[in-house]
């Protein structure tokens, strides 16, 4: 009988280690849905990477809209890798961004690093210099939006130093 | 003995209940956080419902730029419920449109109805004809840019007939 005892709790705890595996895989197979899904706030291809000349870590760009007479309007998509971020530059008719994902940093000159993120809208006026990039924790993925292109598109400056890109200020 | 057994498969089957309940529990909150984060493909929040004068079916609009004299450029969100459709209108100057979610149609006055998606880029000329709006199945999420404000922003026409709207030529 003390047998038979063991044999009833053997089966029992095969019964509920089947159960685990099932359940945990099927916990498994949605967390890799979610992980495709979450992968999809790519909106856009990834692009070419930006050149060295004018970032800092790898960021990647693909145009949407190219510069015609029509729209006077250059639309395109960037996703800076974390730490990731663009020279100091000017556009000479402004420049808006749409932050579509991630979390990042947006410096006018002269003013304090804002903090961007998902759902964000930042304007920069004219003839301004400015800077935007990846926090080093997180990515940023960002819609830009320059108008009014007959003014000109960019005017690419010096690199963002480490101080800078880390200065909250 | 044969009392301690069925005590024994009475424990194993509390333990087994106990297993399910709880693992079942893990996987449904992994569901919730999958339909949050499905719902975040809502980039920006869904905003006012757009008048039924200019729109069949419930349109949702956010302004995310407002128009003014340095970037001469108004952009925002429209989420249509599916089946939802613009009226026929002509932006002076033309609209592009950045499709972030769902599947909808986009038609010129006189071309065929396009099937806009997720990812896709339209461009409407200036003084053209045009309508967007959902697919019967799907809603749809884009964002609108209408650049050179200064030649006007958007003349609304006609309702789109349910002919016009279902007739894919």
């Amino acid at each position: 009988m003390v047998n038979m005892q063991k044999k009833t709790i053997k089966i029992c705890f095969i019964t509920v280690a089947a159960f685990l595996v099932l359940l945990i895989s099927g916990c498994k197979e949605q967390t890799v849905t979610k992980a495709n899904a979450s992968r999809e706030q790519m909106l856009f291809p990834k692009g070419q990477q930006g050149p060295a000349e004018n970032f800092t870590g790898k960021a990647w760009n693909i145009g949407l809209v190219a510069n015609d007479s029509i729209y006077n309007t250059v639309v395109g998509n960037v996703y800076f890798e974390p730490a990731a971020r663009s020279n100091w530059h000017i556009h000479p008719a402004g420049q808006i961004l749409i932050i579509t994902d991630g979390v990042g940093y947006h410096q006018i000159k002269g003013q304090a690093r804002q903090t961007i993120k998902k759902g964000d809208v930042v304007k920069c006026p004219p003839n301004v210099m400015h800077w935007h990039g990846a926090s080093p924790e997180s990515g940023l993925y960002q819609l830009y939006i320059i108008p009014n292109t007959e003014k000109g598109i960019v005017q690419w400056m010096h690199p963002v130093s480490d101080e800078e890109y880390n200065n909250a200020k």
